[in-house]
């Protein structure tokens, strides 16, 4: 059965699906948006694609851009971002910080917020115009240029940032951060706000697909030891404390948000995003967890 | 022996040890300070008092203050306090985090950084001038109405407070903040920053020597069973992880600061406060704690 | 008021609450008690002694047994028995391991079963024959030569003590256990296991009252040094994490256990002990508890 | 180039590596061995096998034995072992206790200390003959009939095994082991202690290369979703504090054990072993680890 197909056959199957999940409520903002929306979008190396359902519609993709910044500090700094950060899974909850006191303020890996902060600050350090410069790198890799930060989602989402100030002041403390903890923040919480597509975010993951190379531009966005690199992380520690169940389940790496988008990638064939805004307990989307389970069991090319 | 020879003749011997200890340095502006200032007062609930030394000389009282701040919040919300923070030992550095996460946001106890911000955080929905307000309660204890906040030290303080910050906004997260967390800080930098000499705390400490009343103005503080509590918080948690060490060697309740101030009460019959800035390993004054132990033990008067 | 009146009054008022507390069930044997004893034993350093209800009844002293294991082991090895153990409060559970895994090994203080596991440890290297040796110390301390080990109640503590061969072996496998750790727990379960009655503990702690001298005897048990160390312990860390809770209360220096027993002292003063079965949420003579909080309160004797 | 020309060559090269691991000490026993061994054994869905070095030698396989009880136990109650313990990476040391005491004895993951000895627990508590038909198990897995157990090094892990009777003894307090917990440990280090060659491990694992399928017997060992959640926990805790650095070097599901084996499976391809005493900072193989790394970028075969 071809793509498409097994695509379509399990739209259908997981639309239908009484979903007890919730949409998150912790950032109000995020509260504006159609709890039913579903959206997929497969893009393979090989320039196959296929869309259904939202998958044009844009939406809040939060944690997913943690894989976008470290994309960005991973090719300008190279291996000198892991003396600031960890390689390993946390055992702990997302926004924990117990963890770094007892590591003395190095988060264990850059997709728990404390990772994802302290690559904000190395993007900061670097970039002359980082706010521009990061966008850039973004519209650049998914071939769009009017993907832009939500200014209302970012705002709502500082209003409520106590934890995040937390930890960013916290890592501050044992000298892991460079820049001004507000400034940080704020950029943190504009990386968080961009709003994407599915089709645009399975777009922009493909480099991931084919060991570093954008296979539309031919560009070389990471080198092959560094896209290696990103997808063992996302397969270790993309799913905050449900990353052993997703391994299991879908068998791929991949990358979650509070907005209900997950992006997996099969490496050296394709990426398929998936985009449905009720969470389960864990915080990844009910619909998009499904969906993917279904559709690595159905194409028969999970990892494992 | 008489009080006042015992202390001459400790104080002389203590003057000569040879200090290892270090001026506190996080502080910047807490630098500025002759390392040599070593001075002593008592104060006896039978009017007797005596001080030897730098005793009216003005200093950065920093934790000290804590005790003030808790009196004030307690006077007016009495055990209504107690669900915002606990009144045990918390068994970790003054400045940790980890227990808040396991206790969801409830500090262990008033006198380590975090309850001190929640007791902050109290004041401030209490009173209209909080700023003032506070200032005003310390000044009627001592007599003195030229005491005051130092707006360098507070300064100095801010510009390295991360911990600190992340102290309040993690519980912020939790819900145990009223508050905006940046205004908690300003207030709470503020009341560190007090300075006092030996004389002025010995007086202002005095009520809780005396059952809650103030033995020179016979104004009631606080409740006797409410100075009650405060000493013995004093006695299990007024000395960070060297509670346990202060209570077996002074054997009387206290509360010391980084500013190299310490306060010890002797509930019935006297107060006496002993400062010096050079600091142990602990981060408690070397000599203070020197002064104390003989004290205690030449003038028989150890609770234990 | 005279003690003896003040305590029959507060004895009978007691004896009336109605006790929603359970007694320890997690020993099975622990169970074939009277729920409803009750008892008091108060003895001076001046000779003056009151005893009260179940006075003379034998019990499981259970931790209380701490106190003595302590002072044997400290009045043989003196300050060194510090290098193995700490004397702070823990913070945590009474039988928690996660602070050992911190502290590599070294218990906060020796009321913790942590540390009570490495005092016996100290005694059976210290000690020839070292079951007997204790039981003798006890014996005299109390001068009562029938006091005894319950092997009842050390075989029912044995077959359900898995968080005590826990703690035992984690100490070991971080080098703090000299012996085999079997061995050490068969002897700290006897300790444990201890039954004497109210009179007969007021007796033995009577020179923690008197700065280390048995006031019968005048035999020096401690040094005045030592017998303050351990009142400043029994204060800061005497009930786990209620320490704070009775040091208000109560307000003196005190050891409870899960069999209903406490014993608190008023150094220079007086020793009393209360037994009473049913404990509140936090192991506690719930009896005990309140008949001291009202004794110290009525005979103003409390040292807050 | 064909797998035995690219085995044969990084046999080679890492052989001459400078190696400045050190073979584990903590059980005596194990230092009885050749540390300068080396072995490679590679074998393939489709029958193509390849053994270079001390590929026949058998060694203590330690804690690669526990994805045969893993296996074994999982094929027996189905998913019922996950409700006595998790799948989740620990982000804690393979013997710690901390996450037991806030998970309430539920351990992490199969892989670490804690999780084996559950499911040790749970195959004493389904099997007649626990310790023989564990090891037929495993015989029949590699078709080898003389695999045994190891007195010498049970009983030499037995003499220093004071953590592992902690673990044991902590779970065992919650509730989450049936059995007593000596015989527990006895069987524990029995499966522990379990001697293999490269050749017999790559054998026995290559129903999890093949779906759950013995390639050479044709028996279904696993259902297909058990083979693939054994993989998925190998992939993201095979390697204790490790495994991201493993999944990012090898990019393959694996499993260590402190004897210097590694076992590596390629889902739908292969399994290679590898052997080499010394081990890393993390206690895993030097050499193997080294070796596992130039495999699988040379031959492209890593799943990133």
């Amino acid at each position: 059965m071809s793509f498409d197909l097994i695509i379509q056959d399990i739209y259908s199957q997981v639309k239908e699906v009484q979903d007890n999940g919730e949409v998150a409520s912790y950032i109000p903002e995020l509260l504006n948006v159609n709890p039913d929306s579903f959206g997929v979008y497969f893009a393979a190396n090989n320039h196959i694609r296929y869309g259904i359902g939202d998958y044009e519609r844009r939406f809040s993709i939060q944690s997913v851009s943690k894989v976008f910044s470290l994309s960005l500090a991973y090719s300008m700094k190279d291996e000198d971002i892991w003396r600031r950060l960890g390689v390993e899974p946390s055992g702990t909850s997302y926004n924990s910080l117990v963890q770094l006191e007892t590591d003395l303020g190095i988060p264990r890996n850059p997709f728990i917020n404390a990772g994802a902060i302290v690559i904000t600050d190395i993007l900061m350090s670097c970039l002359a115009n980082y706010r521009q410069d990061f966008l850039e790198f973004v519209r650049k890799l998914s071939g769009e240029n009017t993907i832009n930060y939500s200014a209302k989602i970012a705002a709502s989402e500082k209003t409520v940032g106590y934890r995040n100030i937390a930890l960013c002041n916290f890592i501050k403390s044992f000298g892991n951060i460079e820049n001004d903890p507000e400034e940080v923040l704020d950029f943190y919480f504009d990386i968080c706000s961009l709003e994407m597509s599915c089709e645009e975010l399975s777009n922009s993951f493909s480099f991931l697909a084919n060991q570093g190379v954008n296979p539309y531009t031919s560009e070389q966005v990471l080198s092959k030891s560094q896209s290696k690199r990103i997808n063992a992380l996302m397969q270790t520690c993309g799913f905050y404390d449900e990353s052993g169940e997703f391994a299991f389940k879908v068998g791929l790496p991949g990358k979650s948000g509070v907005g209900g988008g997950i992006v997996a990638v099969h490496p050296g064939e394709y990426v398929i995003s998936v985009w449905s805004p009720k969470l389960n307990r864990k915080g990844n989307s009910y619909k998009g967890m499904q969906f993917l389970e279904k559709f690595t069991t159905e194409s028969k090319l999970s990892i494992f």
